[in-house]
């Protein structure tokens, strides 16, 4: 983690475009930019602009607006300076090159933040938010990385430390005076504090359902026999989805593939393939991935043809062999060619035998799908989330705050048999301990490269 | 060409990366920034930086840095806002949808430089070097481009615009005085300086040829029959310059297939895939296209296998049928399995048969490729500019000299066979006319949606 090189990245998407930004940080920046602009910029306020020339060896390689930025006042807190040149991948390398002669190194993924965070203008859990905010593709994503960002779960963390502090000020007071057996810290009291904290930090533990699903997405399984429809239904929700976000031109092409995210959700859908091109008659390990495959889904929708008779949907939903966690809906394709009243007893069988949920579409003629979104959401309203509206999104904050509560109902155990002073300490300080670790309070090199290693080149 | 509107684009390359900058340009660009921002954005001096949030109904959709540019001093010559926000497609998008609902328009493709030049901020052959140097992939194409958005073409024509106007205006003063029969501008002096200003537009026009290389691409084929290693020399070309270029993260991805550039100059490999898998004994339209595509190159490399024989190597140099300007060079390949004292003799041959340059390599064992690169290389060494070093690389530049040209001719005409001078005038404002048309002094909405739909977004 050597700090006391100036680092260069390019910090805008690759390839070209009107504008690329260069960006810089570190001691040397500015003594570097007036070796390679045709004006001073050492000189300049923090936070202006400056039109200049990069030149190199006399030659004229772009006409750049240079953003002076300086320490403290900077993303990093170090000096920063943002070389905004025309967006061709040629002139971008070339400028690169050029600062690289001149002492600057490459920042690895990621160091940008990390620089800002070994500067203390964020701790941990904000610099994990940034990368996330960076990558967020849907609506909940995106409010879940801005609140962590700007410091929500880190103000909640915050409080929660605060509290387990104070509690543990009073026990080492206690040991101090050890001698003399006194219980300045009430147990009672300290007891009800440590359950209060408890209580929180299952709500966050609990959210991690939620916020994994709203940062991979949840994932959906469209299944069914060959032929009745399943690839027509998955491009008709993936079109709808492309039609309104290819609006706005340069906002679409980095969409994931079979993802589609409905009123901020995100959904993805598991490749199902090997059901597709699969007939009844093969049996064989190709459809036991495929089930398996299935089994990984949240949501599972089984795409029957409207015209099948009862039995045989049954038996399909039995062999999909799904768990109670697993939420299922029949989909009754091709509705435009089947007769209603049937299909209307289908599904009340249906209801009556397995208790399932049951939608009549048409894919190809675009009937009902708005039942198909709707269904889709239903099954993950279901938000647990902590008071203050916090969602854990990121694994390490579970395990983290995971081991907080292993410690606490240590501390609590502790506490009814009437353990010393220090061994509760002990535990107080293991609290302390892992929630630290989720802000960066506490940390190692092996956590930061781990971290950071995740992050875009730029950031 | 409405201007009264405010526009915005996403400037920066699409998909997600560190950053991303939104820009508007317009009267009501800081009066919307208030509305959007929580805080005050329009009291801000030009060229300044400000950190903010942007709003949307109370919900914070990102913490951002908001430069601030304002009427004149900016790129359009109008307000501009340029917003760098965190480089997810998600808030791109958001932002976007956000300034369009309060009235800011979607740019069209080079609408802030259509802006620039409507506000006479640079002229119309500057604005069109600048869509040039944002898709220059080379040294070569990238000088020729800053120098011409820089004025240095402009600076050319206006000269010669200078001397025309001075000449015009004393055969207007003749006219003035027609009943009296005087001759103000000594003809011969006239005659002469017409006859410079053609032999610059002369060299002008013939730049060109080496211009559309530079911009474009020398077009070079590897030919020669099936087995005998073009696609293994094509990649080896084109893989040792991706090893060079790949060393800057962020730079690379956007390479145009199928083009290397070697000392700045850029080589483009057309594609005569039509041979590769053809066997000699298929003759057919398969085999015709091919030649037809090797007739576009500018340079041929004829693969030969070291082992072939003289009458079969003549045969391939004459079913080629090249031109007199297309450069051809035998390359005899797998030159490790050959007997060397047989190459030379057949090189020696070949010399004397048909006056060809022969080159020994082994793409696949690395082996003499620097001789192509050097083969490549000389063959557009010839590099006629004028004296100024400017190069002509717009076609529309190209037309316009020549109809300046067309003109002079007949103007020169015209005072040999003693026209009076009211026909002279008539030639020298159609001279003045045509090179008008280059930097926009004449112009067409035509010709203003034909150059600037050519444009990126956001520029």
């Amino acid at each position: 983690m050597i700090q006391d090189t100036t680092i260069c990245a390019i910090a805008t998407p690759p390839g070209y475009g009107a504008i690329s930004i260069i960006r810089l940080s570190g001691s040397e920046t500015f003594s570097i930019c007036d070796k390679i602009c045709n004006k001073q910029i050492s000189n300049k306020p923090t936070h202006t602009i400056h039109f200049c020339k990069i030149i190199d060896n006399k030659e004229v390689i772009d006409e750049v607006l240079i953003s002076v930025f300086k320490h403290p006042n900077s993303y990093t807190g170090e000096n920063i300076a943002e070389i905004s040149c025309h967006g061709s991948t040629y002139i971008q390398q070339r400028i690169m090159e050029l600062l690289l002669k001149h002492g600057v190194r490459l920042a690895q993924p990621g160091e940008f933040t990390l620089r800002a965070f070994m500067n203390g203008k964020l701790d941990l859990s904000q610099a994990e938010a940034v990368a996330d905010l960076i990558h967020s593709t849907s609506k909940a994503g995106h409010d879940a990385a801005i609140n962590q960002m700007r410091g929500g779960f880190s103000s909640e963390l915050a409080q929660l430390r605060g509290k387990l502090l104070q509690f543990a000020s009073m026990i080492e007071l206690e040991l101090d005076f050890s001698e003399e057996e006194v219980e300045f810290a009430n147990r009672n009291e300290l007891k009800n504090n440590i359950l209060n904290i408890l209580v929180v930090i299952k709500k966050l533990i609990s959210s991690f359902q939620y916020g994994n699903v709203i940062k991979n997405g949840v994932p959906v399984a469209i299944t069914g026999r060959p032929n009745v429809g399943k690839s027509t239904l998955l491009n008709v929700l993936l079109k709808e989805e492309k039609a309104i976000v290819s609006e706005i031109p340069g906002t679409t092409r980095d969409a994931i593939e079979d993802t589609i995210s409905i009123e901020g959700i995100l959904f993805r859908f598991i490749d199902t393939a090997g059901i597709r091109h699969t007939t009844d008659t093969i049996e064989n390990l190709g459809i036991e991935r495929t089930f398996e495959n299935v089994r990984k889904a949240s949501i599972v929708l089984l795409l029957i043809e409207a015209t099948d008779n009862l039995n045989s949907i049954i038996d399909q939903i039995d062999r999909l062999n799904l768990s109670d966690e697993q939420q299922l809906a029949i989909v009754f394709n091709k509705i435009d060619k089947a007769d209603i009243s049937i299909v209307a007893k289908l599904e009340n069988d249906l209801l009556n035998k397995r208790q399932v949920k049951t939608i009549s579409i048409s894919a190809k003629k675009l009937e009902n799908i708005h039942s198909i979104h709707q269904f889709l959401l239903e099954n993950i309203r279901h938000k647990p989330q902590s008071d203050n509206g916090i969602i854990i999104t990121n694994l390490r904050h579970l395990e983290a705050l995971k081991n907080t509560f292993s410690s606490g109902e240590r501390l609590l155990q502790g506490m009814e048999t009437g353990n010393p002073g220090d061994l509760l300490a002990q535990d107080i300080r293991e609290m302390l301990y892992h929630l630290g670790t989720i802000t960066g309070e506490i940390t190692t090199d092996e956590i930061l490269v781990n971290i950071f290693s995740k992050f875009c080149i730029g950031k």
